[in-house]
């Protein structure tokens, strides 16, 4: 596993170079998908499991964006996915140029990268880091009140995540009133609500995540 | 209650703005507590409970951050004490000015002010927003291994409420190592473990911002 230190990119046409990049990996057939959330809405623990279950069908290839440590790219590490650790340098989120630097580093013999994003609700969706999906996580401890709060993440993202399921009958999680408000942001977005834990829900999104 | 319109300070010099916002309120025996954590931690839930639990003890005016809706502020004001909601523009962080700004409305007839910060674990942390306190939220939902990530927040931070301790039996949260890492960062830091929910370690955090 790599450790790459990487700075703000140079260029003024962020969406230019995303799509660029975009276009680059599609031609390849690769798909890359930013995962986006909360420091702690478990972005590591879905991918892991994902990567258990669908690992053994796509080649799959993974970026870790921290600000600072490499524990997520070590725990990728241990199930056999070759990953890298992007240090931002303090930055809250990966623009394209981050983003393709990161890929350098990896390699392009995958079916599939998933660029984890940093930790952040706020800055992560203003920057196009040249994903084919955007998929946001959003785990029911956060509470339902989220997209009012932060409604660009909502806006942005194709795919979101609800998380943590499995803890419902410990929060009060309106899992109707947090979907309606969503859709109000984002009527295209598809909500996949998942336990990472118990596997349940699971089986749905991965599919949405092959079919692409 | 307010809905105000921030902008990003113009000035230079934010520590200085900050060090001069502090000693003004210092001076006037007013205590400005900043709460800072992720998205969803607790923010407006464990200072709905220090309202109800010791606002009959001392006067608290509220300020709370957002980049939209006015939920939060709307919630506080509920329970009878005065708040202002500020909007920071698309920004993840109060700074010292539109901190200043925001008790120009609020007013200054208060034993306490708790500024509820923008949630996010990485800007916040790089603006000093004058406050006495800077006090942050990590709940066991979000893992044990946010200090290893965010390492910056947890410096600067001179109280860590762990919150919602009430869920632990469905979590992996390990409190010892997680103090551990804490305490390797910032060894003066106060940690209080709590449940807003049940009222589980809210006296002690209680007085600890009465005794100030």
């Amino acid at each position: 596993m790599k450790v790459i230190e990487l700075h703000e990119s140079v260029t003024e046409s962020n969406d230019k170079d995303a799509a660029e990049l975009r276009k680059s990996l599609s031609y390849e057939g690769i798909t890359l998908i930013n995962i986006m959330s909360s420091p702690g809405s478990g972005k590591t623990t879905l991918l892991s499991r994902i990567i258990k279950d669908i690992g053994n069908k796509v080649k799959i290839g993974v970026i870790e964006a921290d600000i600072d440590s490499s524990v997520d790219a070590e725990a990728i590490e241990k199930l056999g996915v070759k990953s890298v650790q992007a240090h931002t340098d303090g930055m809250c989120h990966m623009d394209a140029g981050m983003t393709r630097a990161a890929i350098e580093e990896l390699g392009r013999d995958f079916d599939i990268i998933f660029l984890e994003n940093v930790g952040n609700l706020i800055c992560p969706a203003e920057f196009d880091a040249g994903a084919h999906i955007n998929l946001m996580i959003s785990s029911i401890t956060e509470g339902d009140d989220k997209p009012l709060k932060y409604p660009l993440m909502f806006k942005e993202s194709d795919i979101l995540v609800v998380s943590k399921i499995d803890a419902m009958p410990a929060f009060n999680f309106d899992l109707d009133k947090f979907s309606e408000r969503v859709k109000g942001l984002n009527p295209d977005i598809k909500i996949f609500p998942v336990s990472a834990k118990t596997g349940e829900g699971m089986a749905c999104l991965e599919n949405s995540l092959l079919i692409r």
